[in-house]
């Protein structure tokens, strides 16, 4: 089994050539969920592919939960910058940027160039830290909103999300019914484990005792690298199947000598690994996005916001389907399938469909073959 | 399904009533698998039950990762002391003490009254912190050796162990092939996986990251509380399968009115579940142990020692019970069962028996019937 750069496709790097940036509001016009009003409001973001005349091909990707707007391959300059979902998105690709107008945007609160905790406040020109006002998945989705308008466009042949993007996506598809013709969702479902719950708590906390952290005020001053890391690497665990980590690392030394000796340093691979993964991460994301977009998946929860999942989906125009990987351990597959049997019972057009891989919640991003045919037939290529 | 006191079982308190200890080195005399000479060395630990005549009826436990010597429930004064064990080990249960000599130690490295980092450093009257040698499951088992000899024990009806404990016993049956008529290991196997060195890797960090844990040198001057808490909850996400976090806590918050906000304190019920289970545990563990045992677990290696598993057990008169629990996701189930083959492919008596249970690594303590009666057989009761 070559089971090749585990972790790395997810990981892209946070340059991204020229990126737009949409200025969704000025002001305090935008009112979160919470009733506090919060502007301006600015969103990052990139297209691939063209808009067709009817404006009926557009396909909007929400990202990862670290992911860029870089959602797919591109070439510029020369230098080639990877996409995050570069198997699944690109000329020729089952999301096909030929066919397709493509669209992927920073999360609000997120730190691609999206408004978030290290946007600078326009009170005192400080970064927000903290004071960035709390948010859920249903305000990310209505800053979303706001920014389909700003593009003009009115429908979507489809919404896509893995993970918090298909969180996002299903908020999408129950506040806006008739929006979107299609909705993929991917390793994801209506419930947040509650062992989810507790690796974000537990990531959040080790961000918050690093001492650079600093009560959020690390801006120009230092960086939680050592905390950022551990939340990476606990990510890191739940994403990947523990039979893919025993495979690939087992309890190898990161050299033989280390395998008589015992030592606080790094001493399997499995810890180079992390470290890596770790470090890596630190060059690209902001610990304070980090711990507000944790929370916006935390406090996810369609019953507290319409009462039932059929009272959130009755009615809607759109035809989900859903993809699962067989060895995720963050969304259960079975939970997946609930979601589409409740579909299915209040008449909503809706597939499922997991695919047998041991690759773990990762697998969405590196599998290819069966999922990239089950995406392409999903949006009626 | 009820789900009882998670976790509280293997939590008992740290007082411990008419702990014993055992001078076993005055001076320098040990020898480390380093190579390093390391003394005084000390071993606090306390006995049930009575030493027949003929001093064949002990049964040495070795503890959890973080148990006391206090494997059973006792009454002192009125008060009563509950064992970490209590569903297995006492009058009338399935390691019997009205028919066994059961006797319980404190670690080498750990910090219920056994030599370890803690312990002052006769050399400079300090704390010994991270000089405190480093020492693997087979410096751990030869200093039990030492203390079992200075208890005039000479043969054991049985060595049992569970988790870390069961490593323990493993080697002690590969170090002194009929020293043990029967070993008992419970939730472990010769494989201590990838994933378990990375959590223990993440533990660690969470640990040293806290600026209170001041590179080891806290007594006397703070308490590294925030990241042996986190280290703490790392592990009890381990310890407990996924289902049952689920069952027992799924997304129900501390208090309704938490469901509709975002806030950094504790919003959940498995938040504060996994609060409670790191604050408990803060008082009466000592991190610098937790630091040294995680790593005695990472290192241990029968291939690395032996050059095979067979090479390992081969002719010990040792009978070899294992027991897993179906749902264990720390030790998995098969590898005990490879084990258990690999034994029987080399003439070593040997049983295997999986309990059917959704309580995961925290069944071993949790569980009573079929668990029970498993070790009660094994004892030849």
């Amino acid at each position: 089994m070559t089971l090749g750069t585990i972790g790395d496709t997810i990981d892209a790097a946070s340059e991204i050539p020229n990126v737009q940036t949409a200025v969704l509001s000025k002001d305090l016009s935008f009112q979160l969920e919470s009733g506090r009003r919060f502007g301006p409001i600015e969103v990052a973001y990139k297209t691939f592919g063209e808009l067709n005349r009817d404006k009926s091909n557009a396909v909007f990707v929400f990202p990862t939960l670290t992911a860029t707007p870089q959602v797919a391959s591109e070439t510029v300059g020369g230098k080639v910058f990877p996409g995050w979902w570069q198997n699944m998105v690109g000329k020729g690709k089952a999301i096909d940027t030929e066919k397709f107008f493509v669209i992927c945007a920073d999360h609000f609160g997120g730190c691609y160039g999206s408004t978030g905790p290290s946007s600078k406040n326009p009170d005192n020109g400080h970064e927000f830290g903290l004071n960035f006002p709390g948010f859920f998945i249903r305000d990310m989705v209505n800053v979303s909103l706001l920014f389909l308008k700003h593009l003009g466009i009115w429908k979507l042949h489809a919404v896509v999300g893995a993970s918090i993007g298909g969180l996002l996506a299903l908020e999408l598809v129950a506040l806006k019914k008739n929006l979107a013709k299609n909705a993929l969702i991917l390793g994801a479902s209506h419930k947040v484990s509650a062992t989810y719950l507790a690796l974000n708590y537990i990531a959040r906390q080790a961000i918050m005792l690093d001492p650079q952290w600093n009560n959020g005020n690390y801006y120009g001053r230092g960086f939680p690298e050592k905390g950022l890391s551990i939340a990476r690497q606990i990510g890191h665990i739940s994403y990947l199947n523990h039979l893919l980590l025993e495979s690939k690392f087992g309890r190898a030394p990161v050299n033989e000598k280390f395998r008589n000796h015992v030592s606080l340093d790094t001493q399997y691979r499995i810890e180079s690994y992390l470290d890596y993964q770790g470090k890596k991460f630190c060059k690209r994301f902001d610990p304070n996005s980090y711990i507000y977009l944790s929370k916006a998946i935390d406090t996810f929860d369609l019953l507290r916001e319409f009462g039932s999942i059929k009272n959130a989906f009755r009615g809607t125009g759109t035809k989900f389907t859903f993809i699962t990987i067989s060895s995720d351990n963050l969304f259960l597959p079975q939970d997946s399938m609930e979601l589409h049997k409740e579909l299915l019972g209040c008449n909503v057009n809706s597939s499922y469909n997991e695919v047998n891989s041991p690759k773990g919640h990762d697998g969405l991003f590196l599998e290819t073959g069966e999922l990239a045919s089950l995406v392409r037939d999903s949006l009626g290529n």
